[in-house]
């Protein structure tokens, strides 16, 4: 059923939007109209001589979808009343005068990147259990090798899986594991109690993540380090880290979180970012055995450089801060603002509004 | 609480089985004596000098669990009322007297094998969507490189897998699938169209596959190639082969059926047996294209020679037959015979019964 929501959006993300998404938007909201303008990376070079969008481009239309491009001040675009980013966070604009200086409603595509992340985390895992690496390295030697190396991989069945964070990264994470038949243990910040609490309130890419919290069999939760090491000492075969980073959550694995871990041997998994590990910490654990292994789609400092120990620690897995990325990211951007236009046909609150004070 | 069921089993199996595993089984049947050989493999050297249990070593066990060392005939061993296998198939004792002129109950390990070759399928299709091999090639350059390349990764959220056998393996990775947010079509050589005949009535490790048969969307089936034919004309974005291999089997993919897949562009991933698919046509599906990439643990032959011109098929991955190693193999060997005294001891039928007519 068509709705009468009359917008006009204006388009300025680096990442790509296919023709056919876009029609299927205007066929659900046919008064609205959509301008787009083709908008380089901020990590491109053609990004230097990008020419910002001026008044004129501003004039008239109503919602903003972007990474990064905005109005100088809310005075350059007297008609906008909703900036969508199609960004998770909102580090990255949290100085600009939009942000600090208006009121005008934001939204996030927070939510977007689970079901990509939650994959590489469970990829990296089993990478590790069926030792993929060692039946890489023989294929690429043209031998085969059915010997003793792989009598020793574990499938996932009936190991304990601990999720830090459990946002829409680690939701997902869970309800994959459990189909897989691990046991899922949460820790998050604040307790989660009722079921209300329980919930995940933000935006859901559709049959994925655990969007009632039902899937954990425990939970724990605290900012101390007491809670943290109570979580620990579960007998976790996996640690999966995916809570923002804060200065209480920075370096929140490290010399003695490692010592706790080893009596389990855990596996940990990183895709938050490098500094929630104590890096040297991790290496040192890492070589003397304390961990089993480890997979880090982030690292302390990005890029990596290529001396980095890191590299060369036993048993890891890293790779280049790319588990995010899918080539359909851009249709999901929309799937977010076409799920909020409804929302707001509707009279509903949205999904994903950013409240200014939190930063998130 | 412990049975009385008195019982002296014959342990001869070339895999561990933990001591902590039998005293568990011990401590539900204490009535149970448990007398073990141990075993080499038969694909080692020390199986050449390996002396075979004779009359003696038979006299009073009740039950020998093993994989292919069994008396010559029934009269060597007398007091044996029941063989359970460490296998999943019989053809390696098919041909043996035991098998073809006694009556002795037999029981198989299948259903076992289903987790740890579930997780293979989906790993290796994990591993091609996120370009993990592109990132191991960066780690060993010691190379940060988060470019381009990763920008056409997909997550499997949406996609539909087609699964021909629907089985214990491929009841597991429907089940994963399914928590993935892929759509699960099944492919059986007999129609499926109650629900007594989708239920899966052969052993399943707890927690895990599809007891019920209520995942798949779509069920399809038949021996004709025209059955097959319309099955592959679903769109999949994935096909996993996890069927029996028999004359009607045998090259169930090959040109006119990468013929049909080229319009999606399909995966392919096969944990069955080498001979399943017509292999230089699949070299030539993956060199012009047709298919987007191959998942292969088996071969044909087997070992596959280091000359073989499929280890440079592009966007191949090859294991040496080792999807279904794990560690605690031995354990869930145990696990089967368990639940097959449980069940004698209340007078039930067990699990896994071999019909020696069927072969299985």
């Amino acid at each position: 059923m068509a709705s009468k929501l009359r917008e006009h959006i204006l388009i300025t993300v680096p990442v790509e939007v296919s023709e056919e998404r876009l029609a299927r938007l205007k066929a659900k909201f046919p008064n609205v109209e959509i301008t787009i303008i083709p908008t380089p990376s901020p990590r491109s070079s053609e990004w230097k001589t990008f020419k910002q969008p001026g008044k004129e481009d501003y004039a008239g239309k109503t919602i903003l979808v972007t990474l990064n491009v905005l109005p100088e001040t809310m005075d350059d675009a007297p008609d906008l009343s909703h900036i969508h980013l199609c960004s998770s966070g909102t580090d990255h604009i949290m100085q600009h005068p939009v942000y600090t200086q208006s009121s005008v409603l934001m939204t996030t595509s927070r939510g977007i990147a689970g079901p990509p992340i939650a994959e590489w985390v469970i990829m990296t895992a089993l990478v590790h259990w069926h030792k993929y690496n060692y039946a890489r390295e023989l294929h690429l030697q043209h031998q085969w090798n059915s010997g003793a190396q792989f009598m020793s991989c574990r499938d996932v069945v009936g190991q304990r899986i601990g999720i830090v964070g459990y946002g829409g990264i680690g939701r997902h994470v869970a309800r994959i594991a459990k189909a897989m038949a691990m046991d899922v243990y949460a820790f998050t910040a604040t307790p989660k109690e009722t079921p209300e609490q329980r919930r995940d309130t933000g935006y859901i890419v559709p049959n994925t993540g655990d969007p009632d919290g039902s899937i954990p069999t425990k939970w724990f939760s605290g900012l101390d380090k007491p809670s943290f090491h109570e979580f620990l000492r579960q007998d976790l075969d996996i640690v999966v880290l995916c809570l923002p980073l804060t200065p209480q959550s920075r370096h929140i694995l490290s010399k003695a979180e490692f010592e706790i871990l080893s009596s389990r041997k855990t596996f940990v998994s990183n895709i938050s970012r490098g500094e929630i590990i104590d890096q040297p910490a991790l290496i040192t654990a890492l070589e003397t055995g304390q961990l089993r292994g480890a997979a880090l789609d982030v690292t302390d400092p990005e890029p990596l450089p290529a001396d980095s120990p890191l590299w060369k620690a036993p048993n890891i897995i890293i790779s280049p801060h790319m588990s995010g990325f899918v080539a359909n990211y851009g249709e999901r951007v929309i799937d977010v603002l076409e799920l909020n236009l409804e929302k707001k046909s509707r009279g509903e609150p949205m999904v994903n509004v950013i409240q200014r004070g939190k930063g998130y």
